[in-house]
């Protein structure tokens, strides 16, 4: 592997939903749109079947903690505890090796 | 945090498809259902709109090495290569930390 990478963090977010919706993709949009202005903030990918999966990137733990505390993250975190989830898991994580295939 | 957390470790493949997919789907479950039995698997989740997510959980790296090289994943992986992916991406990571959220 590439010697040069320097390691990094992911947070996998997977959920499951009630179907009570009402505001969700709303909400969702925006949380993205503010994760992307976070110090530290990387990348993110999300796609949702029967779960929803999103995966977020960090430079640093810190930058994940800030994140989560957030104003306006701990209120979209509140609302979805009390309607839009039926079942979340939250896993920290640190990216110690990374390969690509692109076609050509 | 629980003080009593194994770390274990999660690979997260994203991937873009081409439009080429005949025989993808079955190729995807069997690879699913034969991931289950290897050992030091743990669990999987996946889900796909226009970027597909798919996380496999380990007990240890040498598991996902030894997954990596199974002949009939070998396969799969050279005929996505070929044919099924225009893009994907794999990371390599240590889950850290975990939490859950369950409705009452």
């Amino acid at each position: 592997m590439n010697s040069d990478f320097t390691p990094y963090y992911a947070v996998i977010f997977t959920s499951t939903q009630t179907d009570m919706l009402e505001g969700y993709v709303e909400m969702a949009q925006q949380m993205e749109a503010l994760a992307k202005q976070q110090t530290g903030f990387i990348g993110i990918d999300s796609a949702r079947n029967a779960v929803g999966i999103t995966v977020s990137y960090w430079e640093t733990l810190e930058a994940i903690q800030q994140w989560k505390q957030h104003t306006d993250h701990l209120m979209a975190q509140q609302k979805g505890i009390k309607k839009w989830y039926a079942h979340y898991n939250v896993k920290i994580c640190k990216v110690e090796r990374e390969y690509d295939f692109i076609k050509k």
